[in-house]
């Protein structure tokens, strides 16, 4: 399964805010064995996001939109992702239920457009916070709050699912430049992939179809490679 | 001057990796007044590296692609960016003699491929480790590991700039669905934008073409709305 998260906001855009959100869903998604295939920020404009929605839904299997829910001007993302499947926002009377009922909100408390979704989308509830969050054409769209996208990301999770796939790390604090025989061996050897990851040390991850072979490769990285 | 961002790591898609290049570069640019379009983040493939720079170069004045050089061999990023330009991937003569006289590198030091960029670039140094820099028709390729990224941003941040904004942030606990008619307000009697980020509270981001009109537009709503 290969799918593209899209994270809607400005305030990502100038840099104010870490998107920490595309982190810990990159994170969630790899768990479940799901490839993710682009990770892409734009801005609070509807086009925009109706636009890159919409090349994504084509290429993977579903996209994960997060942010720009909620009652004020520069909440768009829902009338984007309508535009991206070619629907209108409409009041979804399930999440107006939900909200009166289970979340305990009057139904005057609530501001304009709070329960409008795509037409005939399927309603996600909020249990952390109010924005409503929807699926429509396997486009899964979640609040920006992250304890709130959190909450609802686990409400679907078991429809992202892929191979599994086995990872072990190794470090070292050679310089990069000399490991490139010693990974190109590895990866000649096992049937792994290989990324290598510099920094302060050197990252090499090993990644395999099965624990087994992911441990034999990294266990024969490590008798070549000097040790942290 | 509109601008997009391209990170390039398996380990970003993975979760693995905060990816704090793309804020810290995010806030250098709207610091400059540059307006950042797009950030998205792709695998260590040739062909992905290849297609979003080449579409992004299309649509915006200048894209920054960061991750993915040196000499492994998943970092693929200079074959994608040539490969984008339709350009293939040289030795440069300039790197090479950076590298071995101001960086102090033996030439048989250098693993293969080095200080090859895409035909014609403009070489830019790497002040604070080996892989070299390009800029190439509008697309600036700077390393991953955040010091020399920030490092060689720095040798070319003159050549992004926009017009300044000037923003101010008025902090308040009041729910944000409360907030929707005072923000209605301040964007009808000043000339700004406004973003409205809810969290613990919610901060309300002015911004506007001069200082004077912010402070004043932040002003007003801080008369309006309550203290955090």
């Amino acid at each position: 399964m290969e799918v593209a998260i899209v994270t809607v906001g400005d305030e990502l855009l100038a840099g104010d805010t870490e998107n920490t959100n595309a982190t810990w869903l990159c994170a969630r998604l790899s768990e479940r064995g799901v490839a993710v295939e682009r990770v892409t920020t734009v801005p609070d404009r509807v086009a925009d996001v109706a636009r890159v929605v919409n090349e994504y839904r084509a290429a993977y299997d579903a996209v994960v939109v997060t942010g720009g829910l909620g009652p004020t001007h520069d909440d768009l993302t829902m009338e984007g992702v309508a535009a991206a499947v070619g629907r209108d926002v409409v009041e979804h009377a399930e999440a107006l239920t939900w909200l009166t009922e289970e979340g305990g909100y009057a139904a005057d408390d609530l501001a304009e457009g709070t329960t409008h979704l795509p037409r005939g989308a399927r309603f996600l509830p909020n249990e952390v916070g109010v924005a409503p969050g929807a699926v429509v054409e396997g486009v899964y769209v979640l609040p920006g709050v992250p304890a709130e996208m959190e909450a609802m990301f686990e409400l679907v999770a078991e429809e992202f699912s892929g191979d599994p796939t086995f990872t072990e790390v190794v470090e070292t604090p050679e310089p990069e430049s000399g490991l490139v025989d010693r990974i190109a061996a590895v990866r000649e050897t096992f049937d792994v992939t290989v990324g290598s990851y510099p920094g302060e040390t050197v990252r090499l991850k090993v990644t395999a179809r099965d624990a087994e072979t992911a441990a034999a490769a990294a266990e024969w990285l490590r008798e070549r490679v000097e040790s942290v």
